[in-house]
């Protein structure tokens, strides 16, 4: 239990003004973005350097307070809710790009650096850091690291895991584990590094993460293509990929989406189409020409309105940025929006948005579907009110069905959200007995007294 | 101990023909590609399919037999060399290409099946599988993905943890674990599937492996720059990267290497060059024609003598082919050939280069560099004679300086070829004390009798 005396040990650490025990602050870390009941932790506690980070790591554990890190609290599996009067480390005060090593093309960060500024300042010296989750303007890149957060670009350039070279990360100890090298090979030990990715926090403490950057791309080219079936529109995502085209982004959005984000963003979107594909290709200006105009022609083939190509940056900024709004103008319409992020075989999303229209009918709820349609990763979003219990039933009865459909075809319960709390109970459905086992013998050695964001991932 | 009753146990899992048991046979798989001492297992086991693998890991497990998988050992760091009395899992019966799906652009595998032939299977639809270790005319899928294998195309495409989408494999008890998935994105559990990459057979026995397809390159060019000077080829390698053109592959040979590779493969290489430059590069055929000027450029700018733009694929295949057979032709001067794979930031290749020189003649010794300069990852290859004490102490001395020079450029241990037992003791070096602890216990957690493939990474 939190005493005074622990208090003041938090406080000699991090200084007084760096540690929150009043109830008004603390409700504020009780949920994060995941539809999960909120837990109010006991204290919070903001590290400002890697020195104090490491202790507070130390004195968690030696006290057997169980410990959450929390970047922005964008988490949509309830990965970031702490425990009943655990500890809740906020990163936002180890927010230090390190280095950007131009050069050798690589980038050292703190957990706390927000994922779009990081972007930003690799781009202003012309390299490119691709991985774009929605919630880049807030999100961290420790919290995208411990989900192994995707984003919009995940079809040509993948995920977060794709970038990480190496963690440095404090264990129970508050002892210093290194993983991974600077160097774009490396084969040397355990790949700590690649556990540690999408592990939610439950096995270590991120301190330092060494990141791979890329040349940023010579051109790109943003259309619009607009349907008035929605068949149509999945279809074309299949016949594009079919082509062995890989754009950079291949976005989907169905007729209810397309409203509310119209309502919300004012940026042009026709309400009245079934269904619409944001694409961009990017690379050399020659292959970024004929892609398009291949894409174009695919469109057009497969029964597209019409095929609108961005004329400048600012159109193509205005649509992306609608698109990015997406879940917050879906979430103005009803009091409970749960987000939902399965994913199929890419050749498979046609199958997959017919899925969701008949589940949506079956159990009588309001399913916007948006997404990324070109890895399989959309979004079925469930409009609901949780306090309306039968309603939340059949909400409840609807994912188990999405999960079902997803796995059904080969795919995978989350494709960019993580497991957290809200999907603990669905893993065994896709692994297996022993992979639980397995997982748990993992988490019981490095964490033996279960302080490290306990219950997330495979349960208590 | 291995005894009759077992032997016949073994024999009825997998037939009496592929349970080898006579001192001839267990020579050969006593050792790999690695300078350590051999050492011959008590019993070969061949399991022809993925039941009769589970039930030989289940078998020697309940037996306290320790059991090392081996696919074509070529392992260069002693991954593959047996326990005394213990059990070779060999995989080349497990050599099926489960799917190749051309539309979603993965394929499963068993482990056993060999790199290059999977490789032309994927490129016959179209389809690349780039990691190409020097060894992948006989190395196994299954093997590269245990030790993280590299290859000529690290710099531009990465390496074989760059293409595993999924792994499922046996645990301890015979038991199937899966993870990752046939989706691009995977954010489900946790992350076994990074935790195998690299483990060497110590955490589990591979039973299936799902790999990353990406479309064949529309265009390809190769160039042979050569050098009077050394320092100028390096220098050269420094340059391109600064450019920000990511060849596929950029390899270096030095004048003790090009003699070597000329007098075993008679491709016509310059056996005065002070150091040759192969560069190639790929993708949209106007971007290739762009690059390759650029590199021409640079090349001529930075000193080359001359730089030869392979006329054909088949002027290009000669070189790769004698580049590919640098190792066998230094392996034929000295009765023992140690390869190094010691990796550093790219910008550091001419700093690297300059000290294997001065490494060599401090140690008097006949060191070979060539490599994949591209990456930062160069194979010095010390040509010796174990038997001669006194010249084996200055080459031990000469690896552990090698190791502390790549080090302190930031560098790591191993680029491609992995810890197993050659590296293990330098493992903390570059790490710390706390990751060889927190290593030990996942391996003990998860094989808590210590028998799959012991002593390998983290020592004994």
């Amino acid at each position: 239990m939190i005493n005074q005396a622990l208090i003041k040990e938090f406080q000699n650490i991090t200084g007084k003004d760096n540690v929150l025990t009043q109830k008004a602050d603390l409700l504020t870390y009780s949920y994060d973005a995941a539809v999960v009941e909120p837990v109010l932790p006991g204290l919070v506690v903001r590290p400002v350097n890697s020195e104090s980070l490491g202790r507070v790591v130390k004195l968690c554990c030696e006290n057997n307070l169980p410990l959450t890190v929390r970047g922005a609290g964008t988490n949509l599996s309830g990965g970031t809710v702490p425990i009943v009067q655990g500890v809740v480390v906020l990163t936002n005060g180890l927010n230090k790009i390190i280095e950007i090593n131009e050069q050798d093309m690589y980038a050292v960060v703190q957990p706390g650096v927000v994922t779009a500024k990081f972007a930003a300042a690799v781009e202003a010296k012309g390299l490119f850091y691709p991985p774009d989750p929605g919630s880049q303007a807030v999100s961290t890149l420790g919290g995208n690291v411990a989900e192994n957060a995707g984003g919009l670009r995940g079809l040509k350039y993948g995920v977060t895991s794709d970038y990480v070279m190496g963690i440095q990360f404090f264990d129970t100890q508050g002892e210093i584990v290194k993983s991974g090298s600077k160097t774009v090979k490396c084969a040397t030990g355990y790949n700590l590094t690649g556990l540690m990715i999408g592990s939610e926090g439950t096995l270590g403490v991120f301190d330092e993460i060494i990141l791979k950057l890329i040349p940023f791309p010579a051109h790109r080219k943003a259309m619009m293509a607009v349907f008035d079936e929605m068949s149509k529109a999945s279809e074309t995502v299949a016949a594009i990929i079919a082509s062995r085209i890989i754009p950079a982004t291949l976005e989907f959005m169905d007729n209810f989406t397309i409203r509310a984000v119209e309502d919300y963003s004012r940026a042009g979107l026709p309400t009245d189409a079934a269904a619409l594909l944001l694409i961009e290709v990017d690379g050399h200006p020659v292959q970024v020409e004929e892609d398009a105009q291949k894409v174009e022609q695919i469109c057009n083939k497969m029964g597209a309105r019409s095929v609108r190509v961005a004329k400048d940056d600012a159109e193509r900024d205005k649509v992306w940025a609608a698109r990015r709004s997406a879940l917050s103008a879906l979430a103005k319409l009803k009091p409970t929006l749960v987000l939902e992020d399965a994913t199929v075989p890419r050749s498979r999303i046609p199958e997959m948005v017919q899925a969701m229209q008949d589940i949506a009918k079956q159990y009588n709820l309001s399913i916007g579907t948006f997404g990324h349609a070109g890895d399989g990763n959309l979004h079925p979003t469930i409009l609901t009110d949780k306090r309306n219990k039968e309603e939340w039933e059949r909400v409840e009865a609807a994912i188990d069905a999405i999960f079902d459909k997803a796995l059904a075809m080969g795919g995978t319960l989350s494709g960019e959200h993580g497991t957290g709390i809200a999907k603990s109970r669905f893993l065994e459905k896709e692994t297996s007995r022993a992979t639980i086992v397995y997982s748990k013998q993992i988490k019981k050695a490095l964490d033996p007294r279960n302080i490290l964001n306990p219950g997330k991932i495979i349960g208590g």
